[in-house]
């Protein structure tokens, strides 16, 4: 069977990550365009690998008879119209997070897809794949720690990425929490809150970093979150589960373990997402790329988080960035149409 | 110099430990009275030792010439009129936790030993000598990972004790956290909110277990603070600290670490707070004592936590548990008294 | 550029675990044939694969113009033939440990190869591909902890393999340690020695198991290794270097750790070598795949240890053997060829 | 019951402790003397302790009528007549390791005690008190990994001591870790052998650091066990035991653990012996006196190890001496009097 041929918009650092790691790491795929607002940039990738055409309009790309699926790690704002797109021409289209920037428009993109009858959309939640993640969600599935009653997460970064808002602690990461919960929970969050303590001294004016988001589950469940962009330390991402009989934690990261300077042992943390979820964004792509080659005898182009695992994740985020105002717990329009349940 | 005579009144659980340390661990004290409403458990404890009388008024032995300092290990109802009589009778004593059951009632001892010029009451917040939470007071202090912003707080029994309510969460174990917080953030809590998760299924009927607390400093710092009672696994009371430059937790319960059963590895917990907190309790009785037989010449008969501290801790388990009841955030009104600061 | 076309020879655990690496994780290459002693066991691997050709006579594969590279996954003594065979028609060839089953011919192939100028022949020493190791050999090369002085390895089985003896605990385990010394400590060992301690209740009649292994090299460092078997717990897999200024172990295999059974914390191992080297099976064959590709114009078709490693730690195990023997250190005769050094 | 009034003899840094430990944190006893070659150190140590005489000859002070007991803490070669004069006079005696320096001297000890029919002499090897030696030990006594079959032993100092030789590596360090092995594997050390590898350039001239120490067992079991003194670090020790089903171990340092520095995450060492196994000194001091104090009735003035231990270990320290010269195997002569068994 000949490759897949798959296109590639947006090449910024998780766009060229994905061009990489089909180039280099896939089995079965091959980048045969890509598209960038920056022409340099999309040269810059492009030009090495042998067959890559350099498109100027990404609609163009999805369009093309000669692309068989669509990446999208362009910026948010431009989701909405390309995945439709991609949706017009039946293309299988892999979307990062956020699937779009506002609930109603996600929910749209839920609704047209359901009307096809064949599932094309997979949103970029790429902790899904990662071994941690899957280890104790099949914990929690065992029931050897009985039903989860609370979770604790915490997300860290080194520094805040550029033009970041105290919204984009919620966009940017808090999405992913939101959408742990619902993997790790199986129901969906239906309150949350934003508590903004006194911020760091070192986050830039304006920037409210550290942030606190409480989560509730339909049936009474409590997940809390801490979102703090800019420890200056390394990324750190950790969940503990507590169920009725037990806990669980993951990413305590542990691989050389020194001692050295006098009196102190320890190690290194790994720097940015793209080193600590390495594996799940190598698994992703390859368990995409295995869907999609597959799908015309399944009806099912996607093997990972659903168009409607994209909106209720945007739904979450909605609120959160109402709270993030209000400082008040907001309430989650449960979604009107049966196939985001 | 002769052994301090000490009267222990009440010899429950804590009571009878702290008899045993008294006897066979501590230098300088001998325990020479002990009262309880049982006079079966007075005798069991007393039996053995040397020169120890059985008091049936508790408030005899605080006032007999023959004793020279009290610890109460009482119900907390008793607390405050016997910590009155100490003061009385210029009595060292070490008051287990509550102080008292109230804010007000605890704010009447604070005055009037300041009332008096000489410091008599340490109040048995145990944690404040436990050498994990002395380095980390010592690491903040130090100021290498900057001004604390947030902290993480677990707390967790395997069983709960006989006769707990979903107040006792707040009385005995929630306390605690509020004296560390004070500990190490090194300023009041101002707002506490007790959120109400999903009861586990193992929790007796009525009793809402677990608990979430959510503490606000004067500054604007957050606490979060985990409370479980029933998890059926072990005690595990741990602490993490978010400073603007770094984090770190202690309560990692690491001692022999095994592999055996097929395919895993792990170790033991702590079953109780008096394995967790052993070396803690048997330096603050010994600093306890040390203290008060140097008292004459320094006034001073404590060497830890002070009345105020038990004020203030009363102080923010009174706002819990109203918040208990009404699920929206207390504040704490602030303390009118100069010698609370 | 088209796929390159991979033959597998001898698909048992191994051969069969590469086969389904290169079908559905590698970029640039597939299986164009499998061959294998037991013809079922070739169909049951190829039968799925699309263009993949069952080959009765290994040799016919090496030969073949329709084959590109070669992964050598037979049993040890056929390896000699074999590799030379890839010699002969100048085929890259990637070949499981050993070499070969003894120094001598190991050394044979060493020469000849080193004749032909170009670099054909790859060892499977895949642990130089796993993070971990390569952490470790960074902060060695980084002087960090300064020149390192001691080892300490650990080689733990759930289980025997099938038919293994004492002599495989050498082969099978140890041959894996003495290519991590010399990677990590960038010398040769000289002095190896074999001791024999009582063997575990568990363990086969006859089988010595565990073993003590002890390494010298040449500027006099000290290695041990402990090789044990059956330990029926999982996969364990330790590495501690002691430097001049201070130590780095890896090996401590952390994800999940979970709180449950009464009174205990702890995780789960790795069950077998597959898990827990997964990662460095997927990056020794992408970058042999990938290196082969480049090979015309760099004259090397390898990315990794080289045929004189696999001569080194085969001269390492012969001496081995014959410490198992008589218990007394044996020492390595050095490589009388340049090529190895 | 009035305090036992004990004779410190030896008070550097060993000694000073024992003296500070009894003042002001054992229950029941109370420095009566003290004696030292440098007599301002003794005064230092003794000039605050109210009753606390100093003693210009030690064997006066094991005379008196006003001592009970003896610490002794002066320097190894003068330990055989001192505890010859102890037992002359009937005193109890708690004799730092060595026993004595040689052997033979030791034995002569053993025999002279057995005649006297009762039990005087306990030897300060305190990791038998040591939480997590004693969980270790309970561990294997329960069966649950089996019976042991390997140790690795790792005892490092951040510094070697003043004066330290060579063998003083044997003496100080590895002494310790024969008698772990005695306490673990209940049985005795038939062989030893000394290792030299290449030392560390951080050692002193002449210095051979680091040594690694192996040990076979009556029944065939293998330890081997690391000193280095001079790591540069802090005081590490730790012992993995491997089981026929299992393998635990103890001495992991965990604490606080942060993150700070950027990219590393971590904690402290503890620097000294003194910090590492304050609990363990503490319980054997007060054990020793709670034994003493019961003595006259059991006839058993100790609670811990005993002369045959203290034997046994100096047994393997001179074979061990006489490896580190000649590098080969030295048999342990197996002690000649039933006591020792």
């Amino acid at each position: 069977m000949t490759d897949l041929r798959i296109a590639v918009l947006g090449v910024g650092l998780m766009g060229a990550d994905h061009v990489d790691r089909i180039t280099n790491k896939i089995s079965g795929a091959r980048v045969a365009a890509v598209s960038d607002r920056s022409p340099q940039r999309a040269h810059a990738v492009a030009h090495n690998i042998e067959g890559c055409q350099i498109v100027d309009d990404p609609f163009d790309a999805i369009a093309s008879t000669e692309i068989d699926a669509v990446i999208l790690s362009t910026p948010g704002e431009a989701h909405e119209k390309q995945v439709h797109a991609c949706l017009d021409h039946r293309k299988p289209v892999l979307c990062e997070k956020p699937l779009t920037t506002e609930a109603s428009s996600a929910l749209g993109i839920v609704e047209r897809e359901a009307g096809l009858g064949i599932r094309l959309i997979q949103v970029g939640f790429m902790r899904r794949f990662d071994h941690e993640y899957i280890q104790l969600e099949s914990l929690l599935t065992s029931g050897q720690i009985g039903q989860p009653l609370l979770a604790h997460c915490i997300h860290r970064n080194r520094v805040p990425g550029p033009n970041f808002t105290s919204e984009s602690l919620i966009t940017d990461s808090l999405v992913h929490e939101a959408d742990v919960t619902r993997f790790l929970f199986k129901e969906e969050i239906t309150t949350v809150q934003i508590i903004k303590p006194t911020a760091s001294a070192g986050a830039p004016p304006g920037l409210q970093d550290p942030q606190i988001a409480l989560f509730r589950t339909e049936s009474g469940r409590h997940i809390d979150v801490e979102v703090f962009v800019g420890t200056g330390v390394g990324y750190e991402v950790r969940t503990e589960v507590v169920g009725e009989f037990g806990s669980a934690t993951i990413g305590h990261d542990v691989g050389l373990i020194k001692t050295g300077a006098p009196g102190t042992w320890g190690g290194n943390l790994t720097p940015t997402f793209l080193e600590r979820f390495s594996q799940a964004y190598t698994d992703q792509l390859q368990r995409w790329v295995n869907a999609i080659r597959k799908g015309p005898t399944t009806g099912d182009f996607t093997d990972g988080p659903t168009a409607a695992d994209g909106y209720a994740a945007a739904a979450v985020c909605s609120a959160a960035k109402q709270s993030l105002r209000t400082g008040q717990p907001v309430e989650i329009v449960p979604p009107t149409h049966e196939t985001c349940r």
